[in-house]
């Protein structure tokens, strides 16, 4: 075993506990005191591995593990920050992992050709603001400038400016440009992650090797109609925007299940008014969510739905609008890391399968810049994740930073990734 | 005319603005300070109508016009109370053309051979309270004896006992049975209403003369299923709670339009857990409301619903719950007292068609003791009802309480309703 992973566990859990929230679990939102207090932690034990550590406009980590040539970097990491009641796994095991990773390497006086940076990303979840991966796409220059000043905490009403000053680590609010990396920047991504699903567990397997994140469509359809009387007002003459809703998650359903790739289709979201089982609802709203992997298959889903959406409104005298929240399309892993990922596994003994990934992850953004891979490691507890309950063994997070490790190592010795 | 038009809109007005509440409409609620404000001010006028007034146990308000002989009394009236945010004249337009037509015999010295009695129901709308007509229930014993102190106040947490002893007017929570009325007590009962809905108002028609009220199968159904994250799910591996009551809907509709009948079906509450757009609901309820006249029918659209939703559970591995709320029988309106109303209608040249009620009555409960019989009166406003528009014209609400007054005298005058 190339890691410690005595150590790799026991700080999971040590650093992993900041945030403990009481009602269950853990909420460790970005830029709250507990936040500082965990990344604090972090950054020591990063200096202690002999990283260069610095902390971007936005609040990203970087530490920098220096290597023979001026070469462009691999980096390595995932998110800090946790869903409202969260475990500790979701993100926290791709930054402990490279952490882990890094600290083997500085002990065993490994010197690399080129250097490698771990990345503790901020915000991903972005528990209290809408919109996810913040610390990737503020790198990536896929935020508008007065990001920070727009966006209100949706509990304290607090803006993210306030948040990032009060957070105290010299961040600069209207300074994302401050934090932007571009292609050439990094040789190439990899992110270590919990599966959040039970495939790994279904099948007996630690680990599995990422083909690609799924493009995800997420929408809110709100229908409008007219509310009525559930007795006064005979069948044909209403308006129902209920009735149109059921059968759109109906519809959202059929599409996945019929689209001809393992398409994910939720309606998991619903809000109807007024609400009351004896009137015909005026308005009702439902959240879609695709997740497909193929590009074109990705484009017709929604193309499909608002096709039948508009058929829904002319049979029941509705008008709908669209909020679109999400629109990432597909992004494929880079086939020789994949490659090396899977050698990487098997030089370690660890079985794994492919897979592809319908959550999104901030690999998500670094792949649009540089080649970029993932590992995902086996969810145990019935593959529960956003919860108290998620769960990922200590020998399952020691085969990931093993072969986190191993692929690193082939990496750094590379001039090109073709 | 029979009646004093003037008098009921200006009445209708006066009375029926008590309770008027700041966010928009009346919300005239049982048992509150404005509701006996508004009781206050309708005994008062009963008693200048020579009417003998006494509140039962309950608070339901009836007031006695003497007959020559001592013969059940014919009963006339409706509810007093409101919706939320309702109008002035749901429920309220039956209890003031009862009070009218009362007033002008009083004043035209008309000696009917029967008694004649009004009545203003409390609670139909049980708007703090889960659970309608109880006014008209309780007087039929259909109430449990313990019901005041377990029914509780949705918004305040006041049960219905502490709300009828703070109203102070000598009423007995724990005496329901002092305010039975039983089979042979009256020997009609006639209720004019507001349609509820636009059928009168499209077809250019002040009045309907009530066929029967429709049976209501009213209640809620949840699903229990497993949530999961919206990507790291697989369709086929789904519990998914909310796909369930989303078809389930579909299906309440579609028995409600294929049945043989002009059935009703409504979902109009909607619950869904955790209900976030990434996540797989793990619990979904819906409220089902059916409305039919067929008993036949009426039993079968719950069998088959029901059916429905075993397979649902089936299919997709969950499991179901259902708490019904309300149960009702349909209730056809007597054939004589129909007939009679019809030829009131005509006698005042009043034109009218025949309709179904699909909103249930207190004119429900009464059928099944007496024999009975319903009047509509127009709803203008496109025929909203249960919201500050609310709207019967000043003609129409005369029109009604002239066939009432008609009516009332023909029975009056009968010796047996064969």
């Amino acid at each position: 075993m190339n890691i410690n992973a005595e150590r790799l566990w026991n700080r999971e859990q040590e650093v992993g506990e900041y945030g403990r929230d009481p009602r269950g679990g853990i909420s460790r939102f970005a830029w709250t005191p507990e936040y500082r207090e965990a990344a604090t932690l972090l950054m020591k034990w990063m200096e202690e591995a002999g990283l260069k550590v610095r902390v971007d406009t936005v609040g990203n980590i970087y530490g920098r593990y220096e290597g023979m040539e001026d070469l462009p970097p691999v980096l390595t990491g995932s998110h800090f920050d946790t869903v409202p009641m969260g475990g500790k796994f979701d993100g926290l095991a791709g930054v402990m992992t490279a952490l882990e990773v890094l600290t083997s390497m500085h002990e065993q006086g490994y010197k690399p050709k080129r250097p490698i940076e771990m990345i503790a990303f901020i915000n991903e979840e972005a528990s209290q603001f809408l919109g996810g991966h913040f610390g990737s796409k503020a790198i990536c220059g896929m935020l508008p400038n007065d990001y920070a000043t727009t966006s209100i905490d949706r509990n304290t009403g607090k803006s993210m400016k306030q948040a990032m000053l009060e957070y105290d680590m010299g961040l600069e609010p209207d300074n994302f440009e401050g934090s932007f990396i571009k292609e050439g920047d990094y040789f190439a991504f990899i992110e270590v992650h919990i599966e959040q699903g039970k495939y790994l567990l279904n099948k007996g397997l630690p680990l599995a090797v990422i083909d690609g994140i799924a493009g995800i469509k997420q929408f809110y359809i709100t229908y409008y109609g007219e509310s009525a009387h559930a007795g006064g007002m005979a069948m044909e003459d209403r308006h129902d925007s209920f009735a149109a809703a059921a059968e759109t998650a109906c519809e959202v359903e059929k599409l996945a299940l019929n689209s001809g790739s393992p398409t994910r289709g939720t309606v998991g979201y619903v809000n109807v008014e007024p609400n009351e089982h004896n009137i015909v609802a005026n308005k009702a709203t439902i959240s879609v969510d695709f997740r497909e992997i193929e590009d074109d298959i990705w484009q017709r889903l929604y193309d499909d739905l608002i096709l039948f959406v508009e058929k829904q409104c002319a049979k029941r005298g509705l008008s709908y609008d669209i909020k679109s929240t999400i629109n990432t399309e597909p992004c494929l892993c880079n086939s020789r890391l994949k490659k090396i990922i899977a050698e990487s596994t098997e030089e370690n003994t660890v079985l794994y399968m492919h897979m592809i990934s319908y959550p999104a992850h901030d690999a998500m953004q670094m792949g649009r810049l540089f080649p970029m891979g993932m590992i995902f490691l086996r969810s145990s507890n019935g593959g529960v994740s956003h919860c108290p309950d998620e769960f990922t063994t200590k020998d399952d997070l020691a085969a990931g930073a093993n072969v986190l490790y191993t692929t690193i190592r082939k990496i750094c010795e590379m001039d090109d990734i073709i």
